[in-house]
């Protein structure tokens, strides 16, 4: 059974760029280096170091090509539109020659090396047009990365004939799919590998690629709920709600839904680190618009917090590396310790200076930090719940001003985590006409040889007529990262740049908001409506364009 | 600022029943009778006890009444459509006389008592039009049930020139609504009240009260979320999500949602009670779902859990009443036992079968349970996060069947709590409808000189021109009930019935969608598409009727 929505969003066709509507003709614009290490990317891409530019003009007469196939993989965490770039791709190869076909590999990545897949036909994909998930084939997180695995690859490709295989994923799975370009190149094996640009967290995005995939959908539904707890805070006027949103590596979506609900407080992971903040001063900040609301009888309000908040604190990122190392260096010891005595055993192993600010947490915090180890034996700190370490950590220090007549409210609180309510939720016609035009324009990319290629749209504060579509040489993102001890070349991550548009707009607001009710409710997304309300970018993209 | 959605929004013309379009004329129908206790409540409602059910019905010419001033009160929680009741309120008045006027009570019923209040002039009743919250005079939860109240609202009433109050609220302030009515009636005030039917928990209705307004639009919400994390299960293939919702005392929230959204596993409070299920009961049948799931490789799933759960598990219930009295008893005692022996005391001083079940919950809640009270010092049942209890004991009995053979597969979860992202939401289309029309059936009724009257428009599961419009005496829906020891006149409150249509239909699909992945997405609440999108009532609604 489908819901109503569902049936009568499957009717909806995505718009694409005028210039990719009828017949294209490829133009090529001058050679790319990348953004930086220029000389060790080039001596690890010596194939696909280099190339042009590419974009699709409009052209007379029509544009046909041999029937190729095509195999895609959905890689990482979901996104909203993931099922639209397959629907853009299958509709795409089917123009350009009917006999084209279009493969999927189940479960990510490994289903390329495991040789698990489907033909995907036009009644599968139909079923998925304009719907949410990655459901279509499934998602995984195997990294292609080993030799052994594009060989593998290799031979499901020669079987099925593919021409190409298309990677759908972040910033790690498309530095994947050019290394991957680059390996069948230079073994002249004829397969091209093109990827597209999706992540919620929009940390992969860059001068030539406006946005990722999903990232548009997602903001939109945390901040339609986000807005209905400010009304409710608003009405009832009696909860500070604590509310953390998903993005551990860069904070754009806390950002995003900050300027489109104009929350009292916004934390900016990124500013945060930049200004080498420690836990008690973001606290003092948060307590601080939380008195002086208080003192205008306003004890209600609303704080975001970034998922990776805890990581970006200078001082807990040096406090989670020595407990990392001590653990490891004292393992043996430590697993003999009695249960209620593992915490004084850190504290008695860390410096001076750490050993203060692990006492100094809530004992949840600290008992977190010290026994529940991942795999690999470090901490894990994504289990930390930030929103109410901080909820508890201010409502300690409000008590304390209380004494001292600094507080003169009441402070009471809530707290929400959004991040699973977003991933999947059916694509905005914004992301359902740029995922379907990247998918679209993938097919374009493959038709005209391309390889080591990242599909881009461009212009996408326009209507979707001017958008522009072309193809941006993977390599010309990237730059040499350290990764687990080692320097790699990858895709510069995008962080929130504290000199850009979307935070000196909040910048020049937040003082404003923090002490006024400046509420702003955006409500559900909305497909059928005025346009105004049904196809508006993010105020990201606006502000940053 | 407002959000271009308010914007569009505000200029959506609620639709009402043909029959009060233009003109009206009063029908009256036969004597009622309370549902039960008709002696008891006969003697306590000497003047409002008995009268009949009213209608109006299209009538030729115009209706005009005398300019007359109102006042209003939000009461409770919020509930979506608030401000739209006020404004079918105001243009309800205004329509009769356009000299009326429209008080408002702030901040709840303490507003009357207090004598704070503004006038609603067309100028705030218009920025509040299709929006969410209780923001345009705030809400809150004073009861009004004592003579002092009833005679300082008395005050200012006659200093407003108020000819009727409206309470919008949940059972007992509609139970409070009608003995101020009768109050004011035995004291010949001349002033009317009339009340009207809010709670997003769907547990103020009855054979003439169809739906409590805000059920609607805050199920559809939580639906939407809900589909999404389905979505996201369904594509990432490895976490079970327990998802709890709104509702303390009735389950009608995650019935309806489960009959939106079709779940693996829903829990509903009634019928745990009905069926005297333990805790182990309840946590083996989950653990059942998640086995016989893993046994077919689906390692993921949903499951929907009321807020009020733990409150329906007889054994719990009886635990806590035991728990209460128990420390009640021996408070002194208890506050000398050290921190760390607390729960040993406990134990020791409880009955044997309790102090089993005590110890058998996780560490985390007989803390709670025995550490931190309310200041009546009742256990405080609210604070137990029963989705993670029931993850964390489902995971617990799973390991114990994995060392059987009993369960093959893997079991990871996610929980989440959808309250406070409904009670505020924009009224859906169903709900701003309902809503305007409660308001100016309200506005007839006192025109019409009725007091002692509930709103009602029936009929919903039909298009908005074909509803019925009228007052149902409040009398009628009473019975007595004990209240903090004593036999008090209440409006019954209406659970989840076990041999009601949305229920029965739900029991007739759980064993499929137990095993199955039969999940829909329902996605956002749509105000302008097409019509079986955007004016569906509730499942229950289509279910019950």
């Amino acid at each position: 059974m489908i819901s109503q929505l569902q049936k009568a969003r499957s009717a909806y066709q995505p718009k694409v760029p005028a210039a990719i509507e009828g017949a294209t003709k490829l133009a090529e614009g001058k050679a790319t280096q990348s953004v930086a290490d220029q000389e060790d990317i080039k001596k690890l891409f010596p194939n696909t170091y280099g190339m042009p530019i590419v974009t699709f003009e409009k052209a007379t007469g029509e544009t046909k090509a041999e029937a190729f196939n095509v195999g895609i993989i959905l890689s990482g965490g979901q996104a909203p539109g993931g099922h639209n770039v397959i629907s853009g791709i299958f509709d795409g190869i089917k123009k350009l020659n009917k006999d084209s076909k279009l493969y999927g590999f189940l479960g990510g990545p490994s289903g390329l090396v495991d040789h698990k897949y489907i033909e995907l036909t036009s009644e599968i994909v139909d079923e998925y047009r304009n719907t949410g998930g990655f459901d279509i084939i499934g998602s995984g997180r195997t990294k292609l990365e080993e030799v052994e695995q594009f060989d593998k690859g290799l031979e499901i490709c020669k079987k099925l004939n593919i021409k190409a295989i298309i990677i759908i994923g972040g910033d790690d799975s498309n530095t994947n799919a050019c290394v991957l370009a680059e390996y069948y190149l230079a073994k002249k094996t004829g397969v091209q590998v093109i990827g597209c640009p999706k992540t919620i967290d929009g940390d992969l995005k860059n001068e030539m690629i406006e946005t990722s995939f999903g990232f548009d959908t997602a903001t939109k539904v945390y901040s339609e709920v986000i807005g209905n707890i400010e009304r409710d805070a608003n009405s009832a006027k009696k909860y500070w709600h604590f509310i953390k949103l998903m993005g551990r590596s860069a904070s754009h979506v806390t950002l995003e839904c900050a300027l489109q609900t104009q929350p009292n407080v916004t934390l900016i992971g990124e500013e945060v680190e930049a200004k080498n903040q420690s836990l008690d001063d973001v606290v003092t900040y948060i307590a601080e618009a939380v008195a002086a609301r208080a003192a205008k009888g306003l004890n209600f309000g609303t704080v975001l917090v970034p998922e990776g908040l805890i990581e970006f604190i200078p001082a807990i990122k040096k406090l989670i590396a020595e407990l990392n190392d001590m653990l490891a260096a004292n393992q043996a010891e430590f697993d003999t310790v009695a249960a209620d005595k593992k915490i004084d055993y850190v504290v008695s192993k860390l410096s001076k200076e750490n050993a203060e600010l692990f006492k100094s947490l809530p004992t949840t915090v600290s008992t977190q930090l010290a026994l529940e180890r991942d795999p690999h034996g470090n901490v894990q700190v994504s289990l930390i719940e930030t929103e109410q370490l901080l909820a508890e950590m201010v409502a300690k220090k409000l008590a304390a001003w209380k004494k001292e007549g600094k507080f003169v409210g009441k402070f009471a609180t809530q707290h929400h985590f959004f991040g699973y309510e977003g991933r999947c939720a059916a694509p905005s016609n914004f992301d359902a006409d740029y995922c379907y035009s990247l998918g679209r324009v993938a097919a374009l990319l493959i038709a005209s040889g391309k390889t080591g290629y990242m599909s881009s749209v461009r212009n996408t504060t326009k209507p979707a007529a001017e958008w522009l579509a072309g193809g941006i040489p993977i390599t010309a993102m990237m730059n040499m990262e350290k990764r687990n001890g080692k320097m790699k070349p990858v895709i510069q991550k995008a962080l929130v740049k504290l000199d850009g548009g979307p935070f000196k707009f909040f910048a020049s607001k937040r003082a404003e908001w923090a002490i006024e009710t400046a509420f702003v409710y955006p409500g559900p997304i909305q497909y059928f409506g005025p346009t105004e309300v049904c196809d508006q970018p993010t105020k990201t993209l606006v502000l940053e364009h």
